[in-house]
């Protein structure tokens, strides 16, 4: 079985998902929808797809499944929009910068029985699934502590900070997926701190820049992270865990491995310095498990619900600066 | 100068001690007191020195500094009264287990304008040294954020538990120590998340065995601590700093640094299992910074005050993990 | 413009190759030709292309290069044959196992001005040519020393090891190419050692399984190589350069690079156990760089006297280690 | 059972044995003999043993073994006089620069029955002991393939240089004794390759400066080095074995052991730049095991016959450079 695509979106990353869409021997791009011309047909034409609108994606027959990589603030009504047309949705994250909108947009998939995965894709990147395949096997024993430092090259714009919804829900949302991937077992408890140490103008613009937040579950299972928008060595992305029985760890990514020694010592070259090259492989891997659970091979995760959880724990962070206590996931969800 | 020493306690550590100074050639070991008699023999056979009372040691002529490597419940009393007898004190952390005491007994130091040096060893361990004196050279730029991950080989047994003010005022303090060391900016704000994950019996002696802390500065400077009482691996001590131009941090240490390659892997052996291998230098460079200072080469540090902030820090998480919110340092002290 | 391909030889290197040229936007893979019919209609179905005959793409006049990847007997032949018929080519290593018949071979490519490019794809490999960059950077100063280790995962089937050359023209020869690479001063001389310790059945076919050979240039530069056709631990390739001001050197490359730390120890993953994985991103690299040699950027490099010159140093080996001295490369070329 | 010892020699290296000597429990400096007094006079102040002649620590009554650090021109005559006087001799190596004189040396020790020990410290470095208590495991099968890299921070003084033996002698020696320590069988075909690359001024005085080494034994185990007297970076010594399951490697050992990550890349400090701090522990244990096999705990070894082995490869070495051929032990030996 095939599986038929359109994509929504042509954007930076929406090129990276007709890549691995059109390089998958299971699926087939058939067209691209974008509000810019340009965009839809640099992608029809390197793969030869249909350029289409919104609306025809929707009512195709010969769609099975659509990409979600348009703005935030379409995600929702698009996934309800597809759900309902009975197609497969798999959307960027974050489903809605809104924890109401994302409920009542997975009230909708659930209605329909809709299938929505969401893009978390560092789950999907080999050296983190290899550490999630090392807690599976009991390697380490009961997972105890988990300790995340996630450190990006450089902020985003300032315009864009603004229509962030905030470091926790733009930034960390992404470990706070990994941890809850990784502790296996709900976050009950957050707290955070949070300060604007890197640009003062990310201040002005009502966000921090340097944050830490700490994760507790019911059972005393716990997880730091350690965040911050500024890492000059490149794109700083570590996870550790510790368990009864021993610690698993991942390193970090870098395009070359040499190592120059000299008299001022010993010195490896940066790692990666954006996303999507450190990232290459796990985005690859997202969209062939999306493709391999519609042909019925596992399941479309993560979820929509994971989405949401995700998102809570973002509000709860938020509300833990604010109010310099610690939340509880039950007051937010 | 000869700084000419009385040593109070020939304990485990006691024996460090008289190894450092009778090794220093700026030193003379002169005397050495124990409750237990074996015990200082052990040590004024090994190195040719007295065994005296605590009195004697107190009013000698010939003796000009002492070390205190007596029980915890000890050390505010004998700070206090070789203060007064005009000797300068060198005393194993902590001063007290409570912040009253320890307030009290630099009352009666700064009273008699006594010289007293508390026993963070960590300051001094070369890697850790090392990683300060980059900061110091400005090669990270301005501080901002801290990750300190400390976990024991094991618990210590249950009895001490019971006596050791709890994980926050036995373990962490060395890693609150160590973040004021790094931050170069007082800490204003603790947060704590702890939980019995190791051993039921540690929670039955009403302690912690897992735990985390956020620590941060007025101007936002942050640090993490992640500790446990378990590590299979051995003893796993690792600090981070990032600032504004980069990062510096010093990487675990093992007894022998050989690789074994097999079709298992790539297997480096275990850490040290056990804090005086692991310190071995550290100890060393403690004293002779010491003597030092006697000798009129710079101060002796960590201070006294140094111990009650360290301390003040602990009483902030026990009060965080218990009230579920973040605690002000100035609520403490 | 676009190169346009015919691809002789559809096995499992054909397969590498026609995934690089159908992934490059400067190139079109037109016609596939294999004596096995399954073969070439496996690549012509997955991309698109014809299947023709060794003959008929000769003679193509929409076919402006050729990748010859059959086996390593007819490659002498066939780059003859499509040189006059006016294709660049590449061809897999090595050109052939007789020196004669090698320089033969480029003496017709020369009297046709033919464009010739030979397979050492370890050059194309991004961390040797990272290292290679920091040499030509100045980074070490002059090059003094290189060291080689080069290990296998496991010997090849002893009916191939009976048509390979030796372990010298099939293993080594990537080696000597890369010693060349590195050294940038032609050897001079050749010194080499060699057992069987893996394998008797390696003996019994003629041939050595662990050698080891130390190259000298007429400035005195100077290369060692430790080969073996066994190791437990992955494909094992390393090499590190020593000069005037520094070194500079390649580590190994593993799948995942996570760490498992127990009682144990601390345990990576073994290495990249197969060629094609390990060098994945280096053959893609290779036909590249032949396209854009082809459309004008830059010449086709390794050349043939490349392969001449390796196969050369092979021989003296192999005489080294007959006659126990040093061979002058001047006796064999 | 304390052994009581004479110190030949004050120079460097006679003050770390001094120190290895009084701070064993088991052993007590008796006395020192040196041609300058004032050298003599600083290990007695410091450690509070005798000054004597040679003389009278030959005939000494009080004393059971020697420690010989004095020229080496004057090492075998010195350990004949003390073995024929009834003391066990520790002797730095070599024991001569010419085979004949050790080879006579030797006679007269066995002659007397002497205990002969020959200071090849690298045995005794934890690292290297660890790799081959790994190889003694069977961790690795049989041994296979050695690999040694080792190289000085720099070159010693020319004047040195001339009376040093070459390079071979000097330096190689070492790495010879390691290659047999590891090896486990007697090498018996040597290949060696030699340039002056570093001063010119080390060739005129008739030395090379830049080496390598093939060795073999009989049944086919390999051995590489490669040495320099140039190492920007410190003092490089690495060693790694490869046997029929896998392998084993020591790495290099530096004071501290942090990293520095900045836009500029990763960086640890460099190595140690100095043999003596290098081989601290090496040198202690050197002496300890010494005293331990005359207390009746092993034998003492590295022998006067390991010391002969060593220089006869050497010899070997510096006869294939010559002759450009291999080289059979058995030609020298």
């Amino acid at each position: 079985m095939t599986v038929k695509f359109g994509l929504l979106g042509a954007g930076r990353i929406g090129k990276v998902h007709a890549k691995a869409i059109t390089g998958d021997a299971q699926a087939q791009l058939v067209a691209v929808a974008d509000a810019f011309p340009a965009a839809a047909q640099a992608i029809a034409a390197q793969y030869g797809c249909d350029i289409r609108s919104i609306e025809a994606i929707e009512t195709a027959t010969d769609i099975d499944a659509v990409v979600i990589c348009t703005p935030t603030d379409t995600h929702a009504d698009l996934i309800e929009r597809f759900v309902k047309a009975g197609k497969a949705v798999f959307c960027e994250k974050p489903i809605d910068l809104s924890l109401a909108r994302v409920k009542s947009c997975l009230d909708v998939v659930r209605a329909h029985k809709g299938t929505l995965m969401v893009g978390f894709n560092r789950r999907f990147d080999p050296h983190f699934k290899a550490v999630r395949a090392e807690i599976d096997k009991g390697t380490i024993g009961d997972v105890e502590m988990v300790v995340i430092v996630s450190r990006d090259p450089g902020a985003p714009p300032i315009d864009y900070i603004g229509r962030s919804g905030g470091i926790f829900r733009d930034m960390t949302i992404h470990d706070f997926d990994m941890a809850r991937f990784l502790l296996g077992e709900e976050v009950t408890e957050v707290a955070a701190t949070a300060a604007v140490l890197v640009d003062p103008a990310i201040g002005a613009a009502g966000d921090f820049d340097s944050v830490q937040v700490m994760l507790k579950t019911a059972s005393g299972k716990q997880a730091m992270i350690s965040n911050s928008r500024r890492a000059t060595y490149g794109y700083d992305q570590r996870i550790e865990i510790h368990g009864s029985l021993g610690a698993v760890s991942a390193e970090n990514q870098r395009p070359v491995s040499i190592e120059v020694a000299s008299a001022a010592g010993y010195t490896r070259p940066p790692l990666h310095d954006f996303f999507m090259t450190r990232y290459t492989e796990a985005y690859a891997a997202e969209i062939a498990s999306f493709i391999a659970a519609l042909s019925g091979k596992g399941t479309a995760s993560p979820s929509g619900e994971d989405g949401l959880i995700a998102l809570a724990l973002a509000d709860a962070a938020v509300k833990s600066v604010a109010e310099k206590r610690t939340v509880l996931l039950s007051e937010i969800l």
